[in-house]
């Protein structure tokens, strides 16, 4: 995969009870840590998923591909970044998670795709809010 | 991919506090949806993820691909099905979410390996386990 | 505390990513068991929550009293059962969770109301709902 | 109830997947919040929960009382604070979750006791830690 340059990142931390029994995060937060990085991106550029979705655009992840590297655990700091590419009406959210020291946590691409009136739409009027980004 | 038969199926339904603000299910919640099926085969085929971990063997999920197909909504009720491959040390949960009429809501490939000792295992011992089902 | 009899009562059983470190369930998914067992009794009146919103009710949580005696753990499965009472424009949810062998594991009273145009509402048209059980 | 100073407070923001249907946050997303809460308190006494654990410490939670005043909604920031009391074995962290302008969202009281080897203990290793505080 070509990397590009990440255009968003955060840093977050981990919360124990984000943990599971094998003192690792679950799985299934590294999606929560993506979507809240997602949204804050949303917001950078001025629109945030509730205005968008006032608007009658419902922003859908269509599909999801995600390695887990290595584990975050209880104490981590982290950085959450992310670059954009659009392929048609797909937005695809290239997601790493990061430690502190620049080594990958997890690795992901994010398909989103934009539905106004329950169809699949072009996603023009979401592009154009990206447009720095693509 | 080549589909062959599950091994497993748990019927589930949704429950409110899964969906979001679009009032569809969570893309995260389908990962706790698929874990949890995950771990009642294990227990129907006599081991719990606390007995591996006790006995040291630590579960860990290293690779998610998960296509999102329809969503579910407030009061669906749905089935999680699983049929399981395995690649040298490498589990690979073939899980599918299905609504009561067949249609498939989420399809996806899980990897797990086996931590012992904080090293790489080959998983003979968690290839027995499953034996009927490989 | 008066104890009424049960109006609704539903089997559940702990999934492991509700556990924390510990190995036992985070006290927070205590109130998701019982958020859902309340829709699920409506469910059962003939009113999904989410119906209710469609017609311009919400039902919003006021107060929250709960005390964990015993701890769930992984494969425990469990009872979440309830009564109700009035009092005034506030609905109580008396809502206990239950071993097999009937000891208390979690005991809390949920105080509701119904709020329509923003505004506290006499909740008359939910008490009707609920009639049978008041 | 005689409100002391806090003795701890930090600021976060609500995630949407912390939101409901309702697009308000959900009533057990803020006994998370202020788990973290608790959990950052005690780093910054010098001790996490993870420590506690290994030492054969376990922090359980008895009670809970919150009473949710006002909503979170998508893009608000707030505050988390507490300050703590202790009465005999029991630690009695009083937290309140406030706007930024200074108004009530929820306020609480979490009872907390320290299991040592199974058994309940007084508490006073941790009340050490606390001493500034207590």
């Amino acid at each position: 995969m070509k990397t590009k340059e990440y255009c968003y990142r955060m840093a977050m931390e981990v919360r124990d009870y984000e943990l599971d029994t094998e003192a690792i995060v679950n799985n299934a937060n590294y999606l929560h840590y993506m979507e809240h990085t997602r949204h804050q991106f949303c917001a950078s550029c001025g629109v945030s998923f509730i205005d968008l979705q006032k608007q009658g655009i419902m922003a859908v992840v269509r599909k999801i591909d995600i390695e887990y590297i290595e584990s975050l655990r209880s104490g981590d700091t982290f950085v959450s970044a992310l670059w954009l590419e659009r392929k048609g009406p797909r937005f695809i959210f290239h997601q790493d998670i990061l430690k502190l020291d620049g080594s990958l946590v997890t690795r992901a691409c994010v398909t989103c795709v934009m539905i106004i009136d329950g169809k699949l739409s072009r996603g023009d009027e979401v592009a154009k809010l990206f447009a720095a980004y693509l």
